[in-house]
């Protein structure tokens, strides 16, 4: 067993790997979620995220990678509560001021967010027209490098409405190469 | 505050919770993988995924969920190396051998792998037309549910070349409602 042998363990310098390994990263495409929480003074709190995944069906469950410098950062450790909100193709204006800390005024202004403003510190803010909105309750935390990873249950789920025939009035809105792409089943 | 309410904390009965997540997580699009590894009797292992996400930058890193029940689960405890290969949407005929029991003899078989049957066990199968395949050392590992949370920093990685013109000669194999879908850049 050579498994920690120093040649397969250091093949390229750090930042060779650093690079090559961002390279790497623009070739995956991923949906594009906004996940949302509350602080324990009411106020909604938001960040555009594509590091996400559903972990187990038993529990239904969910993680999140949330960097540790992030505003929403110290409301989920407080609350303990997130929701996950994929994104459709007709959202992306959402992104914007969801991704620049300068526009952060603009968050949830508009009205396709339901439950932003809400004085029920229960509620976390939503999309209804998203594909999907789920809230869930932070069970685990686990830091890592720059970030923490959040796995939570899932409490509650809403689905967009499909069209008579089953089908989505609009995808997922999908990143790639540092863009926008778009998705059509084969 | 009224985060724990149980008006929020059980809005639907469990089933329904776990059946609306599944209609959620269908509306997810995913890039899809073949998480690679080698045990200690030297024999190569692999399954399909798409629970995958970088977690940090700074160390470089990636994440995998993984059933405990999966064959590879116990491999990647003893050996803690694993290799991710984004497959391309020209590779999607790997994707059944890495995805039934039955077809666990036709894996590795194709020459499109590398490293494969190699006496070598410092080296783990990679698919080298793969957009890109992004090798792993284990640092942390967490248990949720049904799955294994498997956290590594890069050791290597490798890019498939580009045209002249930089562009990828295929985009990514993605999965959308149970099938694959195409995907092209706005």
């Amino acid at each position: 067993m050579l498994l920690d042998s120093p040649a397969q363990l250091t093949p390229h310098l750090p930042q060779q790997v650093s690079s090559d390994f961002r390279d790497a990263m623009r070739r995956l495409a991923a949906s594009v979620m906004i996940i949302t929480s509350r602080d324990a003074d009411g106020a909604p709190h938001g960040m555009v995220a594509s590091s996400v995944i559903s972990v187990s069906m038993d529990p239904p469950s969910m993680l999140i990678a949330v960097n540790r410098n992030a505003g929403i950062h110290p409301v989920l450790l407080r609350t303990k509560r997130f929701c996950i909100n994929l994104l459709s193709d007709m959202q992306s204006d959402q992104l914007k001021p969801f991704s620049t800390s300068a526009l952060r005024h603009q968050r949830f202004q508009s009205d396709e967010w339901s439950d932003a403003w809400t004085t029920d510190s229960g509620r976390l803010p939503w999309l209804p027209d998203a594909p999907a909105s789920v809230e869930c309750a932070v069970d685990l935390v686990t830091d890592y490098g720059t970030h923490s990873l959040f796995i939570g249950h899932v409490l509650q789920v809403h689905c967009a409405p499909t069209s008579m025939a089953g089908q989505l009035t609009s995808g997922p809105l999908v990143w790639l190469a540092g863009q926008q792409a778009s998705l059509s089943l084969q």
